[in-house]
């Protein structure tokens, strides 16, 4: 199964420490990794064909702290799809004038939605289908950018309608906010003063928030499995849809 | 004046050697810079708001040599929008399953086209504002991904009418070839066999391909201005658009 990972901050915050962790998981899921940061409406986008363990790219990525207030990460362990740098998520597209960018974790089985708009997937994967088709309903649904609520409202419509046909636990997001929908597994955490002390579940590190963040500060971090221990992660459920803004969930 | 790297090969080559010449240039063009790589249909794309010189994605570009047959690079010295990620070229979007990458060299003065389809610009460059038309006007003028030679024709019809609003140097790709319309700076040169040795004009670097190379290998460079000393660099002319593919320029 592959692994996803999502920060949503109301201050541009730097990812070093959780995709460091997360990065830790790639052993078992080698078929590569992507992550995307949002700068403002720009977009620095990475994948690689390499597990995360090894590539260059997530070498950079762990040295050179970029700030971002929305960041979707994944590595992948194929299910459907060959191991190739176009079946890399996650996938961007462009809609309103915005850069969007997708992950998925799971299978989806016998989904072949009609792609009769501008969308169409470049790879072989269920998940490029799906973005594809999620961006294809949202661009008939509005007309120009809508508000974060008004699309939370579109999205409760159509993920269903996806998730029917499989496992679908997928974070999207265009720059303001994070939607984070889970079928299986998914938690969050928000951090906010007063700060702890962090530790990684898959490395022996050990971060102490109240040195490094400000009080007005809100970190929200989406992860398949908890990442540290010693925070309250929170599990979501079945079926729940959330759109992360500022560092907080919205139902 | 921004600058403009090209290379479109018959065999996936690094373009290491290239790159570092002109990375160099980049103290003069400090507003960004970015590079492109397709791996098949799959794309790296890294963009960086940090001067090539600087910047720690263009010193891993430099370490970890990504094989592709075609490549596009732009370093930028800001003429129009704010030196901002979202203002870096290459841009990127994709078209009938394909992703296509555009960058730009020059200044198009009054040039607001009408962008009513499916395509618009997220950062306010002139460069991307002539991407999205161009991606309009492709997507009307086909139905399905045509051959490099009919897309060749429609841009010899479509690059005109950009350029008649100024300076119009640019690098198009959609993975299979590589178009480069000249207005008034652009220079190719191919390298095959016999092949021999090459030194950058802008560092005391010196290469003797033919110990790197196969026999059968053939590489295209197009830049800005010629990297390299002791080859034979051919300026385009203006108004002059060629299709690179295998690395052999087609009019």
């Amino acid at each position: 199964m592959c692994q996803l990972l999502g920060m949503n901050c109301n201050t541009p915050t730097d990812i070093v420490f959780s995709f460091s962790g997360f990065a830790q998981r790639a052993c078992e899921h080698a078929d590569g990794f992507g992550i995307a940061f949002f700068e403002g409406r720009g977009l620095r986008h990475f994948v690689d064909h390499l597990s995360a363990e090894n590539s260059p790219v997530a070498e950079l990525i762990q040295r050179y702290p970029i700030q971002s207030k929305q960041v979707i990460a994944h590595i992948r362990k194929a299910t459907q799809g060959r191991v190739a740098l176009e079946n890399c998520h996650p996938f961007v597209r462009e809609l309103w004038g915005h850069y969007w960018v997708f992950a998925h974790n799971g299978n989806l089985v016998d989904f072949h939605p009609r792609l009769h708009a501008a969308f169409k997937p470049v790879g072989d994967t269920d998940s490029e289908r799906a973005f594809c088709w999620l961006m294809q309903e949202l661009a008939k649904s509005h007309a120009a950018m809508p508000s974060v609520d008004e699309l939370t409202r579109t999205l409760s419509e159509l993920m269903p309608q996806v998730a029917r046909h499989g496992t679908f636990n997928c974070m999207l997001s265009q720059g303001d906010a994070l939607w984070a929908h889970c079928s299986t597994h998914l938690h969050h955490l928000v951090r906010q003063h007063p700060f702890g002390v962090a530790r990684l579940h898959d490395q022996d590190v050990e971060v102490d928030f109240a040195e490094l963040a400000q009080p007005g500060d809100r970190v929200a971090v989406i992860a398949t499995q908890p990442l540290t221990v010693g925070e309250p992660w929170v599990a979501m459920q079945p079926g729940q849809l959330l759109a992360f803004v500022d560092g907080l969930p919205r139902p």
